[in-house]
């Protein structure tokens, strides 16, 4: 049996939804009649402190959403219990469209063009080749690679930086803390997709953003954030962006959400938000994952794209 | 023997370029000691009404610059000698830059995303994904063919539009008059690449705004002038921009350049004037492409991309 346990989205749409690709497998919501030790699995988003309280019987935690840094602080996460995450196709497009969007928007030096055109300035200045300009891409997952592949089709120079080594055609690849500072000092556009870890927590800090290249885009070096607010420093950046250490940032996320109506971040002319809307998973390939999740699991086979405890992700 | 004769460019690092590549071939600028009559090959940009004078032994005019519209309105341009216009790989990369830098934003809804920030307003909403956004681009020559392949690769929809059918994969190609309002139904990014011919001059007003595609986009289609000036109405651009018929519009040229202070156009939120800057053809690219073409020319090798005059590119 799966049981439904989501916070914030239409719950009662995904359920309808997975019954139907599930059937005659059985589906019940929070708040309908049934035995918590028959539950096999759950599916959550946001869960309440109660939501794993007596399923004895259960085989695996399925999580909307690609990030678990939230749900692996749940205090009564069941500890032996198998996570599977969300990895979705249409997730990776949506996000590659919103990173390739901020990418090229600051490449071709969108705030300085805004900047004369509010100046009624005509000022002629010719951007450099996406391949004279060299975009940062930490973290190399599935939504890092799927942003690389598509930033190299436009011509950009790429370069990676992760945890472990990855081998991506094409990307210059920077494994670990000690090379940290090699991969900022070449990197004009930095670009976050970690995962938020205790390690990665903070990362965007005003001493990261004093290492990367100034000598390429005019203004200096950019940062875009659409992992998680958890990442950044908000007073580091607003530092960073009113004494030029940073020309501009792109932030999808922030370290409370909704942004407070105070905070100096809204003003900033060199500052873009978007309101975590970079991307969101789809009902339509999230009940065909979930639902497949569960059939193959059923029938045997081993889960996949399962989240290891001990990285965070 | 090859003349200069380049306007608003620097000449003099032209042809000491030249003069270096095509060696022991020689090489003039104006003002040095020559008999015109030894010209055989003029390389132009702007031109002097006087540029032409007494060089009765031209093989072939070389147009520094893609579009040729103001060079085939030089009242002595001679009649019977082919024109040679400059096909950059590098000038077709810094355009595509431009084209996809501006695709992208308006496809992530960056004009509504900005009015919230102004507004300290936290209100969320997906763009659709890249796939279901359709960019219709019109001129399908190097440099449309060139975006297409950038846009294709990043998941958008595409179709063109152009004067003689066009077969690339993975484009919807409409060819001929009356096929425009039907390419214009399914658009909601327009992007305009034609050259500039009596037919197109104009071809971006307010008639051809209302026939895009309204229901994709939040907000109702955009279009983005990357050609010239003179295929679009800004009158008719002012109205659609105020009136909702378009959502926004990035401009690189304009009716009249430099972009006239008094222009209404600097000040809509919804507009975004870049300086024609979107692409410049480049010296060293121009250098070897030019000293290929002579050097084959004078082999014996007939010449490429020659403008043909009835078309106007």
């Amino acid at each position: 049996m799966l049981l439904l346990h989501l916070s914030d989205v239409d719950e009662a749409s995904w359920g309808a939804r997975l019954k139907e690709e599930l059937a005659p497998y059985p589906v019940v919501r929070r708040g309908e009649t049934y035995d918590p030790a028959d539950i096999r699995y759950i599916f959550v988003w946001k869960p309440k402190p109660e939501a794993f309280d007596g399923l004895t019987g259960l085989k695996a935690i399925l999580s909307l959403g690609a990030g678990v840094d939230a749900l692996l602080k749940h205090p009564k996460l069941p500890r032996d219990v198998p996570i599977v995450r969300f990895v979705d196709d249409d997730l990776s497009q949506r996000m590659s469209d919103y990173v390739v969007a901020h990418v090229t928007m600051h490449h071709r030096l969108y705030t300085r063009f805004r900047a004369d055109q509010k100046a009624r300035r005509w000022s002629q200045l010719y951007p450099p080749a996406a391949s004279q300009t060299t975009v940062g891409i930490m973290g190399m997952g599935v939504l890092g690679q799927d942003a690389a592949k598509r930033l190299l089709a436009l011509g950009f120079t790429l370069r990676s930086w992760s945890r472990t080594p990855k081998q991506i055609e094409g990307v210059e690849g920077f494994a670990g803390q000690d090379t940290f500072d090699a991969f900022l000092s070449g990197t004009d556009i930095l670009v976050n997709l970690l995962p938020l870890t205790p390690e990665t927590a903070g990362i965007l800090n005003y001493e990261t953003f004093g290492k990367l290249r100034r000598n390429v885009l005019e203004g200096g070096p950019v940062i875009i954030n659409a992992a998680r607010g958890g990442h950044q420093r908000e007073a580091d950046i607003v530092r960073a962006l009113g004494d030029g250490t940073l020309a501009a940032a792109s932030l999808d996320v922030f370290e409370t959400e909704p942004l407070p109506e105070q905070s100096p971040l809204w003003d900033l002319d060199n500052c873009y938000i978007t309101p975590h809307i970079a991307a969101i998973s789809s009902e339509t390939t999230g009940v065909r994952y979930f639902s497949r999740i569960i059939r193959e699991h059923e029938a045997g086979k081993p889960l996949i794209n399962v989240v290891d405890r001990s990285l965070g992700y």
